[in-house]
């Protein structure tokens, strides 16, 4: 099955059985004082909502964690293409790939395309799709964007979206960012069902 | 029903009747362009895992995004009494109270009881008392240490404990908790069942 009215890339993965989880990778520096294997999440890892995560790129060592999440989707906002350990990890994994081609432009050249972030939170809204990550390079802008914009639907105050916001970009906020949630119209998406834990419309 | 083997306060809420959300409390202030009402979430809110979340100190413009999770129960870390308007809410929504007082105290001189923050992840961990908040007053050390001592179970390597310890407390992030965390022994606790989202054991 093919998401429909969907723009991005969308990649099939060619195992699409049910997710069997492995035991972590083990390496000498994982391992706690037991000798237990510990799991290594990505940089700026959270939950977002129920069968919602965000961070920033996974990498292998972050491999074994995100095996434990059980994902059935990734949403990448990055315009490079994805590196092959990790198609590979999405294919052993049954995980399918949203890709949001959104440059990592800096400030005061940002220019967040609105209609890409709709498009990626339509994919997000999407129960079928979860468990989702949300990542893109650092987890701070992009994947903030759309944070935000979620919790624009999600009827939070501009303050607590710009808090949040704020504790994952940490020194490299934007205003821009805050301006493009600030102005964000969520009107047009009010007819989609939000079934979120973290307040309900 | 009380909660056996624990040694914090204990209110009983007189109605545990279904929680009911109600419609969130307008204020001019927290209107949207459309005049709908606006959800504020607590200070520092965020979701620890499935039925987790934590923040600092709630208050009265809070409360109807609380309503919004359909909280059962609410761990507050601090030694101080609970104010009479969050007893009210409490009771008024059927949300059990557990607290610990853990002393805000400043370092050099910071001593985080290591039991009372064991006996604070029992409730955590009993599936029966959620959606439960932790909170404390800023939801940055007591609620940090409670949310890194879970990870610890969760089998998290150090380093992303103390990213997600650090991304709440910011410039108030202090080593000795930090240090707290690294010597925590979750070896006693290994039989206690986890069942969230964020890699399980």
């Amino acid at each position: 099955m093919r998401f429909e009215g969907f723009e991005g890339k969308v990649y099939e993965a060619a195992d699409l059985s049910p997710l069997r989880p492995n035991p972590p990778i083990t390496t000498e520096d994982d391992n706690d004082n037991n000798g237990e294997e510990l799991f290594v999440p990505p940089l700026n890892f959270a939950m977002v909502d129920n069968g919602v995560f965000r961070s920033g790129f996974p990498d292998s060592a972050n491999f074994s964690f995100l095996q434990s999440l059980g994902l059935r989707s990734i949403i990448y906002l990055c315009p490079e293409s994805y590196p092959e350990a990790n198609n590979e990890f999405l294919k052993a994994n049954g995980i399918r790939l949203f890709q949001f081609g959104i440059d990592g432009c800096k400030e005061p050249f940002v220019n967040i395309p609105e209609e890409t972030i709709r498009e990626a939170l339509n994919v997000v809204l999407d129960v079928k799709n979860h468990p989702l990550l949300i990542h893109c390079k650092r987890g701070k802008h992009r994947t903030g964007c759309v944070v935000g914009c979620l919790r624009k639907l999600q009827r939070w105050c501009l303050s607590s979206i710009f808090d949040e916001y704020q504790r994952f970009a940490a020194a490299k906020a934007r205003v821009s960012d805050q301006r493009f949630m600030e102005k964000f119209d969520v009107s047009g998406m009010k007819h989609l069902p939000i079934k979120f834990s973290c307040s309900k419309r």
